[in-house]
């Protein structure tokens, strides 16, 4: 297997990716290919590894490079040779199985779309985020951002690849499903989380029903559905607030309980977020991922592979 | 000034209630009508006033209850013995100056509609509620559940409703305003925010842009504007995942500083949540309050009545 890595995606790049991708090589026989521009890529694996780099590393290059300020359709149609395009590219041509970046979730998104094509039968492809709970296992929410405009059938699709990705790459059997939404009742909330909450009763999904914010934190579903607004909302609210309260209490807290429930919170320790519903693996880091995140996020994008999820949902979406 | 405060809603009622109105009775020099089952508000007077019952306290009659059970319109139209249709006819009447409840959300949103009426050129009535900042002053969330479907002039009305209560009741001039969104820039979100954005741009409020899920918890604006299902969906979250934390973190933490954090991002601590955009006052306590905050919820409708928000309100909306 060949997982393809954006040496050049995401704040820290491209050290932080090097790192992480080493990391991954020590962990996983793999190929780890990252792409990028080869002279500074080669330097840097050679300042890295001073006895000599493994052997599961290799480099493509790439000379451009997709930002948060380009435009995602603009960028995905004139960068030819960038990150993003090439490794999409090469990715839907079947020479690398997934493709991991920290770069622009506009670009990777469109390029998925563009470049490797929709999954038949899915009409929306979504971000599949964790949701990091305290004391628990995290649970899924999709989607975390692609779709600002959904329609509940939309969101039946969000949680039925939930449940797959749940179920084949973290080994939650029989992952619960949830819908966010403002009452535990079936005629609370919106016009879509009313008709959505219908479809997925009728589904073949484990739905538990609604889950209020307040259970969202609490670990209440394994698969928190939501249109794009609401689960972005509730994914950067959450980031925010934790970090908020840790501003206020670390100082007087002990040292190991901050770093427990900083690593519990981190919303980029958890392996990326796989954009679900595309016809090939698209892992997005966090921007700010760092090298334990990129390594998480190799190592789960080979996951990903191996349980053939993108399998198993259009085999399910028939 | 008289300050009819329903005794019977709530989850603590009447206990809680009565405890706060006597509370609030020692620090301000209005009168507050506890409306409820005579007989049973006289039995807890004496025994919680040995040496006799304040001057300013007063009890109205009321032999019924709306649960949260009831459906609101059949409620208001059916239950006309209630301490909320009571309540709320009597203060229609003018007979009293603001009403507080903790009791059903739904039927104060309905009877204030059917029994006070809005305030012409309002078109949706919301819920105005505090939103705790961890060290800094707290803000205001509009809608924060009234209203789960809005257009964009609803949010305008709820940006322009929330600066002035605000500026008038808090004390703080020139309030910013947010707008709750899943990115910075004026084209992100969906079609409500994207609308929303440009009118609330050339209204004459301080409109200070958009607000991600990361800035709410910084305090990044005074007033957080959003659709209900939006601010019911941050509202509720902000206060599960503050307890989840709590829950994990409290046992190492050193006790004052839990009191202080806990007072700080406690939901039921800063007043009640006046309903805005109906013709009376009408200040929604949590249903969970405790004598403490029932007191906060009178003081604060006094000096909600005081400054008349409400007259402000009308003549603004012009």
């Amino acid at each position: 297997m060949r997982i393809l890595v954006d040496a050049m995606g995401g704040d820290n790049a491209p050290e932080a990716i090097v790192k992480g991708a080493l990391l991954a090589a020590a962990r996983t026989e793999e190929t780890i290919a990252l792409i990028g521009p080869k002279e500074r890529l080669a330097e840097l694996l050679v300042s890295e590894c001073p006895d000599g780099v493994p052997g599961n590393i290799i480099t493509v290059g790439a000379s451009e490079v997709i930002t948060n300020d380009d435009s995602p359709v603009k960028a995905i149609k004139t960068k030819k040779d960038s990150t993003i395009v090439l490794g999409l590219t090469i990715l839907k041509d079947g020479l690398a199985d997934a493709f991991v970046s920290a770069g622009s979730t506009g670009a990777l998104l469109v390029g998925g779309l563009l470049i490797c094509g929709r999954i038949k039968g899915i009409e929306r492809p979504a971000i599949c985020s964790f949701y990091p709970v305290i004391g628990a296992r995290p649970s899924v929410l999709v989607d975390a951002g692609a779709n600002a405009e959904c329609k509940p059938r939309n969101l039946y699709e969000f949680a039925l690849m939930g449940s797959v990705f749940m179920e084949k790459v973290l080994g939650v059997e029989n992952p619960r499903v949830g819908l966010a939404n403002i009452g535990a009742e079936s005629e609370k909330g919106n016009a879509l989380t009313k008709k959505t909450y219908e479809l997925l009763s009728e589904s073949e999904l484990n739905f538990v029903g609604n889950v209020e914010g307040r259970d969202i934190p609490e670990g209440a579903c394994d698969v928190i559905v939501a249109d794009g607004f609401t689960g972005n909302m509730i994914l950067k609210l959450s980031e925010g607030l934790v970090a908020r309260m840790f501003k206020f209490m670390a100082p007087k807290l002990p040292k190991e309980m901050i770093a427990g429930i900083k690593g519990q919170t981190d919303y980029s320790e958890y392996g990326g977020a796989p954009i679900l519903g595309v016809e090939k693996p698209i892992i997005k880091m966090h921007g700010a991922s760092g090298p334990k995140a990129v390594m998480n996020a190799i190592l789960k994008a080979a996951d990903f592979v191996r349980t053939d999820v993108i399998g198993i949902v259009r085999e399910q979406i028939r």
